[in-house]
């Protein structure tokens, strides 16, 4: 089986190229031929004993497409995307790479012409959705963004669920939860503190936490984002009809929900890491967040996460810090 | 003011024409220029005392937007698109003209550059849902077309909520009913018959109804659309927040109750006018399509419809037959 994943230098990607070495199979099937593509060649892939290609690949640009699809991979797993803050900054750019460039993909495998009929597995995001939000949000919610990204990524998901209707290809959307704990260092995206709260003080380090401990998301480890990417990559997809798009299973928890297993898993030596400094503009973003789901479709095919933050904070010790 | 109409030679468009001219103002204000733009350039306006033009435009192709808004259009109702069966036969053209063209409109508004942010009222569809539907269609139900028509205006919806959130233009998108009674000669639409059942035998003509008697769609006739638009192009939106696509009104009917509605206008003879020729084919198109809505937003908004099918038939026989 021959699978392309774009995006694979990003954090996700890496971590899916890690597991994918690792299982050698896919469904079933010996996995011969590995190719990572991203806007800078991905590095090569230590251990995979099939052959593995680096593509340097801007698929919004003329022919990228069309080259990142040349070996026809079995599976594209297109997890290339500009993200929410730099969508919403550089509004050209958005759309150019994960409205223009996810088309050019889709185009792409359609003008292909030999029968060739991929599996897609597309990451999109609970950005999809936006406020105002019943307490639980169903899976017959309407999606109503309110970031240009999570619009780009929407309109990525009904061309996919069209493609697949029409018979060019066999497509998935997983819409993720809050990816945390994000390993690595902290970034600029609002969201970040989600992460940073629990990955900070797990390190010795401070952190800072801008909101109130009552706000509330849904969050999967990037251990479970993975699990999910590999999950889509071999179902049959035949009983989502053509409703193609599903909100991943995640963990509904509170800021305050999150300390208190930092505190378990901790101590209050860690907890007393985190500063307080509330930021009104944080604030108000965070209030058109969703932060409680009833991902009911993809609990039936299959899709599992963690249900407590312990778990969430034991994937990252394990995955993260166990070799440090 | 200046109002750009496009695909303003199509039966809505004509209308909404007439409308404008017979006004003369909207919201209040003079109309001073009218621009109609269609792919074939729309005749003369019949009786407008101020500027009228007249534009042949493909929006899709370079350039024809920015000329089409050259004049700066306070209002631009843009109801050019590629119909249903269209874009289902040919999948460039639909996204071509539904996608790409209603996008390069959006983008020479912001290209303009001079503060330039007019009302869009964009003419969306009940194509943006798809089945399986609860028995009533509320508000926050998801939009999951099943045909390319259908994601190429759940698309454009998208990018109007986006741009308009955005600062860039203050659009609304207007999910149509079916439009019944549509006039003039019987199409290939799948939907056809819904009109022709009543404009043939009110024309003393036959129509043939392909589905059985409990088929229910949700309709509005011409005269309520073209209300739509104009009250559209002249409210406050801002109690819409950013969700932009609005479900029309209109009257939830079956087969039998336009039949009976037929009966008590033009009696038995009229009714016997009426061939049943089931088509298979039909009939499973139209189990995908929904028959009940509650349009709640866009009545608080004070947006109307017919409520009875009597008043739908009386408004075909003013609006189409009284002058014959």
């Amino acid at each position: 089986m021959h699978i392309l994943i774009t995006g694979a230098a990003g954090m996700i990607g890496r971590k899916l190229t890690a597991r994918l070495t690792a299982d050698g199979v896919l469904a079933g099937r010996e996995i011969s031929t590995l190719s990572l593509a991203d806007i800078a060649a991905p590095p090569a892939v230590a251990g995979f004993p099939g052959r593995a290609t680096s593509l340097e690949v801007d698929l919004s640009q003329p022919g990228a497409a069309a080259r990142a699809i040349a070996g026809r991979p079995e599976v594209v797993l297109h997890l290339a995307a500009v993200v929410s803050g730099e969508a919403e900054a550089d509004f050209d750019k958005g759309y150019r790479v994960n409205l223009d460039g996810t088309r050019a993909l889709f185009e792409a495998i359609r003008a292909a012409g030999d029968g060739y009929r991929p599996r897609v597995v597309f990451t999109s995001s609970m950005a999809a959705y936006g406020a105002p939000f019943p307490d639980v949000i169903g899976d017959e919610f309407v999606t109503t963004p309110l970031t240009s990204y999570g619009t780009q990524k929407v309109i990525a998901e009904l061309m996919l669920a069209d493609y697949s209707r029409r018979g060019i290809m066999d497509g998935v959307a997983l819409r993720l939860p809050n990816i945390c704990i994000r390993p690595g260092a902290p970034n600029k995206a609002a969201s970040g503190f989600f992460s940073s709260i629990l990955r900070e003080p797990l390190a010795g380090r401070e952190a800072v936490l801008p909101v109130g401990e009552d706000v509330r998301s849904w969050h999967a480890s990037p251990r479970a984002a993975v699990d999910f990417l590999v999950h889509a990559a071999a179902i049959d997809l035949a009983p989502l009809g053509w409703r193609r798009a599903l909100m991943m299973p995640g963990l509904s928890a509170t800021v305050g929900e999150q300390i208190a297993a930092l505190r378990r898993a901790a101590g209050d030596a860690a907890v007393k890491l985190i500063r307080r400094v509330p930021d009104p503009a944080i604030m108000s973003m965070v209030a058109g967040w969703p932060g409680r789901f009833d991902p009911r479709r993809a609990l039936a095919l299959g899709f599992r996460a963690e249900s407590t933050f312990d778990e969430i904070i034991r994937a990252h010790v394990e995955d993260e810090l166990a070799a440090g």
